[in-house]
This record gives structure tokens, sequence and C-alpha cells, in this order.
């Protein structure tokens, strides 16, 4: 079985991937993500995004309960069901999920975040966001043996019933170790990791694990998103993690033969 | 197994219907609306409602793309996966679907809809509702089997992959055919069928299916589809339907007991 997140932007191409998968052999699980779109229904129906700044600088979207509802419906409704639609269109048996479905992605919330305001530190207790702890493997194994694929996405749950947004790289990470899958590709906007973000030329093929902290080091935004996930992947037993262009044709398989970024 | 509609009114009462899902012996398959929730959601967004009438004086949504992504985003996202988490509370191992997902509700799109607009009548094309026609019944018999109840909502989906708005009713009595079932009990915000929309004292105990063409001849609006979704289920081998309030403790087992409305 190998593992297959692709990121939430609108130049991703999902025809190309269903095309993919028609001719793969091997069992696959999705996970995807929908964050230009969440930007995109912001701005349609004028709705501020909340940014809260760490002490140390790092930014993040501050996820309040408004902010999650949003989130709720347009990652596990309108984008997971049109993608779902997609793929059965291509003759996929298709299931679209949450982590919160049968507590697929089981963790626990962050109860208390720090935000920097001007020149004072605020700390924040309704962030509906936390990290995935656990896996229902079981519900997983019981559709992939049935040929079903799962389609999953964001929100996680935790024990006590609160949908909770995750980081999906690090939900990958965590869902590749209790599955115990060896393989995983992200599929994003751009040919792999790029030495400069903005030359799309400047491909790194190959990264060895030893040397992932000097990346992480030079990287920000959901670039250091992604590679603490592969970090956390590589470290929990998977042996490599493809990096590759989701907007080309046959991007998985163009990926898993080594077009795009290794890290091993 | 037995076949449980949940009306989508705010006064649901999902804690509930949770308690008595909890104590329940047989299995259950939940399907649900949302309909309050896309109404509160479009006027917190400022997004007009279109409503057609047809040749004969009928108003209904006009679902046009823009209203279909709005209802996918209410439905299965916030919806949905709110109920999942809700009843994953009380421990009830809970797989929110669509009826597209893993195509457990098929059907077809209406190619064309006549609208009275004024004197004129229009012919609209665009219109995503359709009607259920197949059931995916190994994927819901799969997870029922497991210990899962399936929570399903809209959207439905074509054998084109186009994502269709279908009636929760029909498709419950197409469902109800095709698993075999005998029992539905549908929930909403009355203690049953009235005799008097605005008099909750004015109850109907019990309904002869023979009799069931003039109680819908007096009926318009939401009943006289949940009625004609009672017709079809009737038809179809369903032995009785049963109508309760979706408001108070145990709704379930009371509408079973008679409490409400029994429709055989």
């Amino acid at each position: 079985m190998i593992l297959v997140k692709v990121g939430g932007g609108k130049y991703i191409n999902w025809n190309y991937i269903a095309y993919d998968l028609c001719n793969f052999k091997e069992k696959v699980v999705l996970v995807h993500g929908a964050n230009s779109y969440v930007k995109d229904i912001s701005q349609k129906f004028g709705i501020e995004e909340k940014i809260i700044i760490s002490p140390s600088g790092h930014t993040s979207r501050y996820t309040d309960q408004e902010t999650m509802d949003l989130m709720i419906m347009v990652y596990s409704g309108l984008v997971n069901k049109k993608i779902v639609a997609l793929l059965q269109k291509h003759g996929i048996k298709t299931v679209g999920l949450t982590g919160a479905d049968g507590k697929i992605w089981c963790g626990k919330r962050k109860e208390a975040i720090l935000s920097k305001e001007g020149n004072r530190i605020k700390i924040i207790r309704d962030s509906q966001t936390g990290t995935v702890e656990s896996v229902n493997v079981s519900l997983i194994n019981l559709l992939v043996d049935n040929g079903y694929l799962p389609l999953i996405t964001i929100p996680a749950i935790t024990d006590k019933g609160e949908l909770i947004n995750v980081d999906n790289d690090r939900a990958v990470a965590v869902m590749a170790k209790e599955l115990n899958i060896k393989k995983i590709v992200m599929l994003f906007e751009a040919p792999g990791l790029l030495k400069d973000a903005n030359n799309q030329h400047s491909l790194i093929k190959k990264i060895n694990c030893q040397d992932l902290d000097l990346y992480l080091k030079d990287s920000k935004g959901r670039i250091k998103k992604k590679l603490l996930g592969v970090k956390e992947a590589l470290r929990y037993g998977v042996k490599k993690v493809y990096f590759g262009d989701g907007r080309v044709r046959s991007p998985i398989t163009k990926a898993l033969s080594g077009k795009g970024t290794i890290i091993s």
C-alpha cells in the first residue's frame, strides 16, 4: 500500500491523478488538502483570515470556531465530494472521509497557544487545532481490502468528540507508521523541492534523511511543514518520500520514478 | 436493520438521538437533512435563495451550481461532521458519508425542469437535482456488519460523475427497497403527522396505506414530500413507517412504540 498526499492548490490536476490511479497496481490511500479553496470561499463571502504570530515569529491561521466551521465546509464538504465525483467518473470506487469518521484520525486539541500581539503575549484557548495520535487502521484496511479508495481530509477528532484541524502532512506521517507504509508520495504545485522557490528549474533531486535538518533550517511556511511531516515519517520507518508535481500527466508514476525529489 | 431518517431542523436533539442509539439492539442506518442550516448559512453570507414555481404552482429550490456547492458544504461538510462528532462522543462508531461516496446513491439528473415566470414557461437546464435509482448495498452492509453506523446525506451521484441533490425521503425509500428493510423511522420537529400543522395536539396516530392518497391530497411542502417518500417505501415492501418527534428523549424508541404516527 502507498500513501499519496495531494496539496490543496487550485492548479493540481485531478484528472491526471485519476488517469494515473486507474493504471495503478498497488493499493492506495489518498489524503488531500484544500487550502486555496478556503481562501477563495473566504474572499467570496467576505470572511477575514485571522492570523496568529507565535512568540518566535512563526505565522499561522487562527482557527477559532467560525474558521473551523468554514474549513469543515470546504475540506470535507465541497472539495472532498468534488474529488470523490471526479475519481468515480474515472471508475475508481472512492469513499470520501474525514479523520473524524470512525475516528480515522484521533488526537488531542491544543488547549493553549501563545500569540504575540505587539509587545504582549496572549494565550489563546479556543483554537480548534491539534495533532493526530492514533489511526483507525482497521477501517482503512476494511475499505481498501474491499476495493475502495479512501480519500481522507481534515478534521480529525479528539476523545471528547471535538473536531480539530490538524496538519495533513503530520497526519500522513502517523498514518504511515500505523499502516506500516514504506512509500509516501506528496504532490503539490511545483516539480519537487526547489533550491529557490521562485525558480522552477532549481529542483533538488535527492535528499538524504541525515541532511533533512539543513533543508528544514532554510525552509519556511508550507514547505517547512511538509519537511517536518517527512522527518516524522522517516523516523516512523517510512523508507522513501517522493515529492512530485501535481499539475502534470502521470504525477504519481513520475514522482515514484524520481522525476521530482526523493527523500530517503 | 432499521432505517432512521432525521430531518434538518435546528431543534432536533441529537444528544437524545445518540442516547437512544446507544441502547439500541438492532442495526441502524441513519440519513439526515440540514435544511435549516442551509438557510442560516445563506443568510449569514448574504446568498439569496432561488425559488422555482412549477407550471402547476408547486414551489421548490432552484439548485443551480452555486446553490449545489453551498448545499454540499453544509449537508456533507458542516452538519454531517458535527453529527459524526456528537455520535462518537457517545461511543457510537459513526462513518459520515454522502450518496456520492462509493456510489451509495446513484441516480439521474433532471435535464430539464419547467419554471413559470409570470405568464411564461421557461425551461431550466442547469438544475443539479435528480432522483436515486440504485444503492450500493454492499458498502452499507460492509460498514454495518463491522460495527459502524453509516450516517448518510446528500449529494447523490450520476453515472457521469455529476453530484446531484435528491429528495432524502425518496432516497430512503429506494434504500429500504434495496436493503430489504421493513421498518423506517422518520424524525422531525413535530409529534408526528398533524391534522392541523399549527396545532401540536392534532396528532394523527395511525394511517392505513390505502388512505395515504387522501392525506397526500391535503398536504403540501415538506410533509407532502415525506408522504410521497412513505408511499414509495410501502410500495417497495416496507411494512411500517413511524413518524416521531426528534426533539424529545428516546425519540426512536418512542416512535417505534407508537407515540407518533404509524403508517402501515
